[in-house]
């Protein structure tokens, strides 16, 4: 029996760095004070969503891996704590520029990043203006607390992320994200749709699913986003296990035994039935298998 | 706007194949009657579910492709109706044996077959005794109504399957399916399992789905199965339209304006953003990219 509290940390960001970093630490102390460790802090949370417009300036947000400060906090924070904390950051990386997340080890060391590989673009959520599409692959992390995969926002929406982070061994899989209203259409609400796809990935791939987003209105030059909240837990059969509401500052956590996870994994049998030499259309964007 | 009803056939199997032919023509009818141009009946449903126990006597079930009895009933079914209609059958081609469908197109002729890739084991399930792995690959039906994915079953649970559907353009995908207890462990219930996999990947791809299963006991010699019915029809973000009780005779129906369901998957975006670059590890069975 190998237990693991996670917690996923639901907030709302100011225009002001130090003090979005200040209510994610307080955050993730309460996340640590109920037996979390493994915490996730929603998609760039460092600031308001720049990307609601398409902005030069906003580029000089980019900062690059080495001495980055709020890494650097979190490192200590880690440390402290003992937990395991991806960052989320706006990575400069000479002339190109990326939607990174660092890994923190819960001994404050910086195992490595990600960086984005899928970037949206559409009325509000301009990422493709900002960010060079990631170029690091799917990566797992070795951390303190068992084997994690990470994706960002947008790669929640590909089988394809999560099916390669679990079959390299990821045994829970998260996503931090900042997703909200479509602002060319006020009916539209995506949040079902966005649980129920990594509900999917959470139930094809037996493995726990974590999704951190931000809430609260978020006034751009070109558009108004209102991010909807409702980060959850998914279980490895794809039940929601924990869900935030669409306008609360929350700590969720779960509890999961991960060699049961493992057991139940190996024991469905879907690993053991693939059947790769099938899958080359995949490299295909429109199907083709040559 | 493309409108196309679809349904879902949900019964319970006799030992007796002109019983359960029987059966399935009179919903079939009854699907017909109620607008249903593209109708699913569950896999195998000639008969039991033999696959619960391993019998050699069991392979001289399976019947070639051509001048197969009960396809040919169905053409003449389908033909008569002006419907598309899937055949599922267990098919001997010379010294191998699959678990196939037949397609069956609105004026009767059979499009071709597709043969089931992922063949499960496990108890009560015995599939991989009976089944070569299937060599079709995954595969699309331009038919009177529209390009239409099939799946079989097991396939189900494998998001590699869906995707290579949606992306060689299915409009909707259909997975005629025998599914229910595990017999080694009476308080498991995978059904919400089960739909949350395929509501995730519906919502993936944007794209219909529905699975059609069987209901009722059986019972083989070493096994008895309760088939769960709860028989679906989701729609292109993952929510449930309609879905059937878990004992009961059903023929579900569900409405779709293709259009728009194209619409919303290409406006979505995700179809534009996928990396196959990065996708080399779904080629291995441990995720290694060489």
């Amino acid at each position: 029996m190998r237990e693991l509290t996670v917690a996923a940390i639901q907030m709302k960001m100011a225009d002001d760095v130090s003090v979005n970093v200040a209510t994610a630490e307080r955050l993730v102390r309460d996340a640590a004070k109920r037996g979390a460790r493994l915490i996730l802090i929603p998609e760039l949370f460092e600031g308001l969503y720049f990307c609601t417009d398409q902005l030069a300036e906003h580029m000089n947000r980019a900062r690059p891996l080495e001495g980055h400060p709020t890494i650097a906090h979190f490192a200590t924070v880690a440390r402290e704590l003992g937990v395991v904390l991806p960052v989320s950051f706006f990575e400069r990386a000479n002339n190109a520029a990326f939607n990174s997340v660092a890994v923190i080890d819960a001994d404050g060391s910086v195992l490595g990043i990600y960086r984005k590989s899928h970037i949206p673009d559409g009325p509000g959520y301009s990422e493709k203006y900002y960010f060079n599409p990631g170029d690091t692959g799917f990566r797992v992390w070795d951390t303190a607390v068992g084997r994690v995969g990470i994706g960002i926002c947008w790669d929640q929406w590909f089988p394809e992320c999560t099916r390669v982070l679990a079959l390299r061994g990821a045994e829970i899989i998260l996503y931090p994200t900042a997703i909200g209203s479509e602002p060319h259409d006020s009916t539209w609400d995506s949040s079902r749709h966005w649980q129920r796809v990594m509900q999917g990935h959470a139930g094809a791939n037996l493995v726990p699913v974590v999704a951190a987003n931000r809430f609260g209105v978020e006034k751009g030059q070109q558009h108004e986003l209102t991010f909807y909240g409702t980060s959850f837990i998914a279980g490895p059969t794809g039940e929601i296990v924990t869900e935030a509401g669409r306008d609360d500052e929350t700590v969720l956590t779960a509890t999961f035994d991960l060699d049961a996870v493992a057991e139940l994994r190996h024991g469905w049998g879907v690993f053991r039935d693939r059947r790769p030499e099938l899958y080359r259309p995949l490299w295909s964007l429109d199907g083709q298998d040559d």
